[in-house]
């Protein structure tokens, strides 16, 4: 069995809104084990949407429509589907009781519109909608060869349904297989460079391994099918496995997890605090570390030098440094390290200056151009950075490789620790 | 014209992702007034990326795809358009060469795959793409009747490319029918005040006025049709007007406006400086603001005093003061904003201190509650907030309620400022 997802709304077609149901629907097909051949939103058009039916049923059993089930005229989902599946529509005397109370409930009149909602199909059933007026309607063809689902719009009703109605029939038909997937997510290393290491596994059918970017990392999703949730799971932990035996190092967590609680993770093991001066990131750095719960015991504190007084006064920067070599040079990412480390008595200070754009850039100072200093107790460390894109992506950039920045050093001191254990 | 977007990606069927980037597409033709007769979503597979294409130019002649333009193998969206409008790849050595040096310049070797980027068609041409690897690709058919646009899918590299290079092509062929749509952007009120407020003018049917909840904030969304764009702006124009007569006071921007943008406008024109002391919110409020280019004119810095050392220390809060009242008070909170003001000698200080959670928590003191004060040349102000939700809803309303704070002081200023000059 597949199936199809329909979005039926010419609002969702304008772009005015975004499709988290269609989203939701999908991962629960996914959880079941029935897979998604296509998603499709069409607008409130008869014509279009019977056009998009009858292509869905070329290739799915199960095809899934989302709104159009209101009380208006431009409500048309229940009537093409009953026209495309042969399945006509009847009135259900139970359901317009039930919307008359529901009216009356609420002290709102009812008009004769309201009780087009009441029109169910005659040889499907209903799937009730305990937060609306509009019921979910499943439609069957003659042959019992092909069905619909047809569930309401708003996320206040589709959620509950889905919930409820929709996942423990999909689990039904789903016939025990499952899909199970895992993400790897990995920093310091570029997507071609990841595929490069597994290029033998990303072949692989089941599970499978996709590699995707995103700003600064690169995620590996390994996905596997199998009858019961046990086998697909065994599956994905050995591609899992292989994943971590040759690219371990630059892997800093799974599915949810973020870069920041990697890093308070392993600061917290090392008993390593840390504090920042950010004169570009002007505080983002400090905000995704103390995002994390607990970051409180890693975390002493910060400074957003953002002037040149900032980082003299508040971080104790020499002036005559700035004045000899520029508020963006290695020289002031360094002593911001080092002073914030001092000030804070931590073991780890990080400095961070640079120009962020739009403005501000020279033919040898550019924008985008990042320094990065890592203060610890054996010296400075510095990296010269030249990040591409918009004022908030050099920033999102410069705070992700600070984070890679720590995580290598507290890595490195935890091996550290591990070889004066072993001897 | 008509058009159709055809999002490509496993993870997007899967329900990993959320596919904002063609809800962006869709806007971006809607203003132009080219129809969108549907979206499809589907999976990195040769043949069913075939077949959609093909669907697709039954009805459509102008095509995009979003996504698959990677260096990777199962990025194959260049190969499916190729193959579909017979227009063929070639290598172009240009395109080859800014490969080259875009790895070059962040010292990471190329490999073999990323030259699969300098494919391109033959007859189409390419939208260069400044933040990434993958270029845009416009296909065309041989008799020129149908075209595809090939966008990359990561949205840092995506947008820019969407308003760059393709809006400027819709502008040129779309002509005709024009959607045009205003967002009000409103702080400081709650949705059901702002609806009670404009309940006559939701009813409206050209302009729409379509209210949207955010955290912390309300937008109304205004949308017109007309055949001109002339005619649709004027329509919005009026309707924004009516708003704006009973809600002026609230509305603190229009379309992509962001709350610190407004902030730091009305504190460049106030010449008012500012620098913030944050506990909880750990650098957002600094983050948010200096996200504004130009913020450097009234950002000073600031101080993440997330220990109580970094609190006495470094921001000169008497230890005495967290003593008896705790690091959670408004003693404290007043404290950080005035101390901080005098440190950085700026016209205000902004101090926030409370319980972000998920620990933490005392009856008297439960999480969530958060002290936002703000110091300024008369005196402290100082404001007691508990905000429901997660660790990061707390924060960010944190920041939004600081901001507001920060906002209404600077309004009141330019109307002092007004009333003065009157008399």
């Amino acid at each position: 069995m597949q199936a199809e997802i329909i979005s039926v709304g010419t609002e969702l077609l304008l772009g005015q809104i975004v499709d988290t149901n269609a989203v939701y629907l999908a991962k629960a097909l996914s959880a079941a084990g029935i897979p998604v051949y296509r998603r499709v939103t069409v607008g409130d058009n008869h014509q279009r949407l019977r056009a998009v039916l009858e292509e869905a049923f070329k290739e799915s059993e199960l095809v899934f429509t989302i709104g159009g089930l209101g009380p208006t005229s431009d409500d048309i989902t229940r009537d093409v589907l009953a026209e495309v599946l042969g399945d006509p529509l009847r009135f259900d005397e139970e359901v317009a009781r039930w919307l008359r109370e529901f009216f009356a409930r609420r002290g709102v009149p009812l008009v004769e519109s309201n009780l087009r909602q009441a029109w169910v199909p005659s040889r499907g059933r209903i799937l009730p909608n305990p937060n609306g007026t509009a019921p979910g309607l499943l439609f069957e063809a003659t042959d019992g060869t092909r069905m619909a689902i047809a569930l309401p719009g708003p996320p206040s009703e589709f959620l509950p349904m889905v919930d409820r109605h929709v996942v423990p029939l999909l689990h039904q038909w789903g016939g025990g297989a499952v899909i199970h997937s895992r993400t790897v997510r990995l920093c310091g290393i570029g997507e071609s460079l990841v595929e490069h290491y597994v290029m033998d596994l990303v072949v692989s059918t089941n599970p499978t391994v996709a590699p995707y970017a995103k700003t600064g990392e690169v995620h590996l999703r390994v996905t596997a099918r199998a009858q019961g949730q046990a086998e697909a799971e065994q599956l994905v932990s050995a591609m899992v496995q292989r994943i971590a035996e040759r690219l371990g190092r630059y892997i800093y967590g799974y599915d949810e997890d973020t870069l920041e609680e990697s890093v308070v993770r392993l600061l917290t093991a090392q008993q390593l605090r840390i504090a920042t001066a950010e004169s570009c990131t002007g505080g983002m750095l400090a905000a995704r570390i103390t995002n994390v719960p607990g970051s409180s015991h890693v975390f002493q504190g910060g400074v957003v030098a953002y002037s040149n007084e900032a980082k003299t006064r508040l971080v104790g920067v020499d002036e005559e440094l700035i004045r000899s070599h520029g508020a963006v040079s290695e020289e002031v990412a360094e002593a911001l390290a080092f002073e914030v480390r001092a000030r804070f008595g931590t073991e780890l200070g990080v400095g961070i200056t640079g120009i962020a754009g739009p403005e501000g850039g020279t033919p040898e100072k550019p924008v985008g151009l990042v320094y990065i200093a890592l203060a610890h107790r054996g010296g400075v460390k510095v990296q010269r950075n030249e990040f591409l894109g918009s004022r908030n992506d050099v920033r999102t950039r410069a705070v992700l490789t600070a984070l890679v920045m720590v995580r290598e050093y507290a890595l490195e001191a935890k091996a550290h620790g591990e070889e004066v254990m072993r001897h």
